[in-house]
């Protein structure tokens, strides 16, 4: 596990993070395995924070995007029309909108996470002619203005040096530990007209937060939520860049709850293949922008649109993928389980669904020594959560069930080093 | 020159723009030329609005990406070390920066110019700790909303759906056709205490404007633009998305100002293959972020570092491309002014520097005109400025000299065919 | 009750309000009877709005102030030194701040309770470099739009044509009818850094909401929320200016709590005599003003200061008045139980402390009848609260027993009349 | 010149400004003089800032003072109809607005100038649905947060502790000194979809700045910009708040230039006796507020009404005034003018129109230092201006040509005693 020559650091800006951690240089990665440049093998529990369910260079894909560059189609498109992408919108739509009785529209907001949600907020705003935004307590929603001012986490909030506006946060689901009536205190604002809530454009919401801490809305919460949207005249957008493609389990993380979405942002998996794609789903009443209103020099990077329709066909053809990760899910919940139980004292806290599972510590310092002892023992997942406190993974979907266990082995032999146990 | 079957365009978006004006399915691209679904060809003077500096899957990138992607490198990497990452961070830094003076530190901001856009601006206000931005008329620097604050744009900033503020714009060189001293308005202010302006936490500038209908900033404008910022200690963020990258000749827009900005902003032809990357560069005793205080999932996109390695060795190790880009510009220049003065009547305009070329027409059905004919010819090449009244060219700067006189012609003829001479 | 000629209402913007309910052209006015034109006599239950404490035209009052303006004392003096302003200060600091243990320094914000709002806002900020402000849910703190971004009720939220910001609402005491611990969701928020909330620079809050509804918060939520304020580092702004000079007992509606906020706002009866005037008092380590960084040209109108003192000599003195509005509020408080009780099928609400009342029935339009038809039977008195469902009474303080019980009756009487009993 | 004793000073806010460079303690004036406590006269070339046009205690408004208050009228009415309010909208409408071709409806926003801006701000916005306010450089519109945003100045711009934000300073008649078109750089900008100018919803402005610097602007710039208005459909706000009143010489100060504003803000002198009153005057085609949409505690401070129809009555019924303020306002001219000459190597700078005089110096130690030489003499005038370089003479209109003349002298021989001549 070498770092790379001080040079080499030295020419880097420190807002660098995660080679903090992992100072290891990595070269080669497939399936759930990264090497680094000495050949050393690291199991992959952090897959690209969500952005490679099915893992690293996944064969199929491969041939795919070889072919794709071998054939010198093209690789930068804007929006103009290429063969790629009609591919890919007609494999979305037939293949993941109307199955699940969606009928929204396709926009390509840019290439990243962000240009998603700045997109989904643009157009709640066009659409209403309101500027707030409702969001909740540990949101991650990216870290352009407008995604930054919908986010919770106060370091990154710190960062835009401008006083962020326009957003109130409200409770997620469970913020009071069950005390208190689902959306009580949101309501109750809305519906008295001398609150001083200003009448939400929208409320953003993660059915599972990641960077929050693995908090995952219950199916009657989202629901209950859509329905008051639906009441106050509030559109509501689903994030759905990290949970979605699959990572809870259905394609789109909402599925469970029966909802529909006035808007839907993907990106991180949806082209299959780690590659810099995003999408703002919109319902078609919506679709009211201009031409032109929104673009991006990225929004037409064409070989994610191959990679993306293959990644489709490939894993959503039938529920194979959805069951095996509901199932892989359950597994690490017990395993987790077994480790809450283990260490009563600690009181540990099994969080997540589907394969977005979290171990929340008493301290951020113990999570990010568990997280350091699996590094140690060849094994790659972070922290998440307000403080860091809790023990993050997303493997990705496509791992075995002993590539799964094997990790699962790591994080006990981890947990048991730094809580002092075995 | 079919339209994809009306299902493919029903399933989009109604804020999609080029497929409106260019109807053809694009299936593949060499250099130059782009190729539709019938094998109809199409020379490429807009390459990818700036994106496709080195024209379509150039041979020798086409072999690294290739490569790349065959060995399994990684695809998605965050800001983890990598291998490609090192190589690119080296090369970058031995052939680009240091060659120039330059000993500014790299952020990877995340996929798009947008990013790069956002993190400078963050940056500047931490730094500064204040809030407002200067910026310039037509100026044009991205989609989210801290970008779009510093856009000029009435159409794309009206699509906010907020009241964009803490910028305030000032005229760009050649704003009042010379007929008033450089920054006259803008130092009075600075210098008045009771004007009104918010101190600025830095100014945001281009030094060619390409949205903004290919204008281009003097010299001597551009250095007096940087010692009025260093005599108010404000900061100077170079936005070289679209102008970088050998566009305008050298690597940089501002060599040839003698110029050093606080903050360089690139992205667009950064990888060379039109894959998303964008680069914040620092001056060293700015990086002041936290670790992780500004992210984004696809900051590491390493395909792209390593296309954007070899296209550094492959294009800056000498100055030939720069000589070329220059000569090429100046047959640009002289071709145009042929045409300004065939048609004194309709009092056009040429405009730009190295090969960012633009024809001012007097309205903007003219400049459309020029364009659909053009397009009808085969040549590819779209309009910018305030009213789309400027048909502006951006060809590969790899275009061999056929090709450009080929597309000269055409232009030509288009512009004969639409002004009623021949 | 004759209305004026049409000439003069059509002079006047159609944005004003109590001349629709009470279309007489009042005259004269002494203690807590007005006149209009004809000489028809109203009880004046409303008190303009609480800036009457003392009723019309005391008569002690009125010696002083016809002495101020035949003795050709100064009419308006800016913050110059004047024998006013010098007697004002000495007698504010002996007789009401030393007394209560208040160390507080005085700051002239200008000539209404806005101002005084606007001052204390832009001193919290000042002081602790941040701009986010908490305020509670039916919070009325001014019109002004610093002070309007703090206020609660939508309509008058509205008329500021841009977003208000920087400020967010949390629940007032009693606001979820106890289900839920005081401060829970504040609190939680606080406490949590990925909550989303912006750390306050101070927290604003009335002890007794007079606009939003007559709210009494209790003593225990007033301590509590002070208490929560020193331990996040908040300033606590008390908004006394309705409330204040004895409305509700003590010379501060404060007291009773034993809290000693950071920046108190006084204005309304603070004159004594229904003359502009205002106060913004600031614990000494907060005055950290620049001289001039807040002025007015009305901060200084002088025969406010001459009346203010003498009300504070005539009034303050000994505990009299405290005593006596405690009583009488107490007996109104009977009365209104025992309409609460008469008319258990309308679930009517007696509310308030001291001599601030409110009644609140089901419906805006029962508490706008009630009132009508104490108008008709010669008594003023308005409606508040965020649909304006309450009945709202701000009698003077000085009214005798005999015109307590004379307006009391005439409520009973309006109330059966609507409510049809008899 | 006694101060007072320090236990009064120190009861107060640092924020005091006046009593610093005027530490006497005042106590009785008539006309253009104040005694302080010790029985010693100044000559008040200050006049409260502007809002004493009339001098101090005018005996005809003494009277209607006296009367009103000892026969009991209303003192405090809110916009309640009483006898005063109906006879000053009479009496306004009959002798101000009708002779000078108005139609405009009077709202009363509040007691002082910052009211009047803040209703014509916000109803500008309302009437508009647009955010931005066009301002000019160096004006001054008030302290409150919506009025501050509009002001120049940046210490009291600092002192908001937010970012003041919807507003853009463009140049103040003559800020170039005449080398630049009039607002060539406005219209530029607003001609321009590309500039980054929001369309503003109003302009404001002063025709004369006094906090500024007494800088008046032309009345073909006046002119030039009612006209630009009207062409890109932007209200005009004339704020009047100190220009007004006759201090220009005509009641209003754009009456010169034959302009219509759409909104015209006036305080300080409406009321005639230096009690706070504001009005906010409207086009009737804009008076689209909901009723109470604004309010505000003393927006309707009844005896202010009677005493400014009286001064309407005494000084406006003829043109006596107005021709004696030219009169006097050309002499002060040609005096200043003297002082110019005198002194050529300090470059003073004759300001102002009517009897709004400045006398602008090189430095504000110079300025200020007359200043004082001129209160040691028993002058009081003060500075203006971004730096305070402008010694700055608002004297009473109803001087005497004797108290002007021996006001000049002082000012000569003040002027003399800085400048080291005589």
């Amino acid at each position: 596990m070498t770092a790379p020559t001080i040079d080499t650091v030295a020419l880097e800006s420190g807002v660098r993070s995660y080679s903090r951690n992992w100072p290891a240089v990595f070269s080669r990665a497939v399936g759930s395995t990264v090497w680094d440049e000495n050949g050393t093998p690291y199991l992959d529990f952090f897959a690209g924070a969500g952005a490679l369910n099915y893992g690293h260079n996944h064969p199929r894909l491969k041939e795919v995007v070889l072919d794709y560059f071998a054939s010198d189609q093209l690789v930068h498109s804007l929006d103009m029309f290429t063969t790629a992408r009609g591919d890919f919108l007609q494999t979305f739509s037939e293949m993941i909108l109307k199955p699940r009785g969606l009928d929204h529209r396709v926009a390509f907001p840019g290439p990243g996470g962000a240009n998603a949600v700045e997109a989904a907020l643009k157009l709640a705003r066009k659409v209403t002619g309101r500027e707030s935004i409702v969001n909740f307590t540990n949101a991650f929603h990216g870290m352009t203005l407008g995604a930054l001012s919908v986010t919770g986490n106060s370091l990154k909030r710190g960062g835009a040096g401008i006083p962020l506006v326009h957003a109130t946060p409200m409770p997620y689901d469970d913020y009071f530990d069950g005390d208190v009536p689902d959306f009580m205190y949101f309501e109750r604002m809305l519906g008295d007209s001398g609150s001083g809530l200003n009448h939400p454009a929208a409320v953003i919401v993660e059915a599972v937060q990641g960077e929050g801490g693995i908090n995952a809305a219950r199916a009657e919460w989202l629901r209950a939520l859509a329905d008051l949207c639906k009441r106050y005249d509030i559109l509501l957008i689903l994030d759905d860049i990290q949970m979605g493609c699959g990572r809870t389990g259905g394609f789109f993380s909402f599925e469970e709850a029966g909802i529909v979405p006035d808007i839907i942002c993907l990106s991180k998996s949806i082209s299959g293949y780690g590659m810099p794609m995003a999408l703002t789903l919109v319902r078609p009443e919506l679709d009211i922008w201009e031409p032109g209103e929104h673009n991006g020099t990225f929004r037409g990077f064409s070989p994610a649109f191959a990679t993306a329709a293959e990644a489709i066909r490939t894993f959503w053809a039938d529920d194979t993928l959805e069951r095996s990760t509901q199932a892989k899910g359950a597994h690490v919940e017990s395993r987790f389980n077994q480790l809450v139980a283990k260490y009563p004292e600690h009181e540990l806290i099994g969080k997540g669904r589907g394969l977005a599972r979290g171990l929340q510590f008493g301290t951020a310092e113990l999570a990010g020594q568990v997280c350091a002892a699996a590094y140690e023992r060849g094994l790659l997942m972070e922290t998440s959560g307000p403080e860091d406190e809790v023990m993050k993974i997303l493997p990705p979907l496509t791992l075995t069930d002993d590539e799964l266990n094997r990790g699962l082995r790591i994080i006990d032999e981890s947990v048991d080093a730094v809580l002092g146990r075995s």
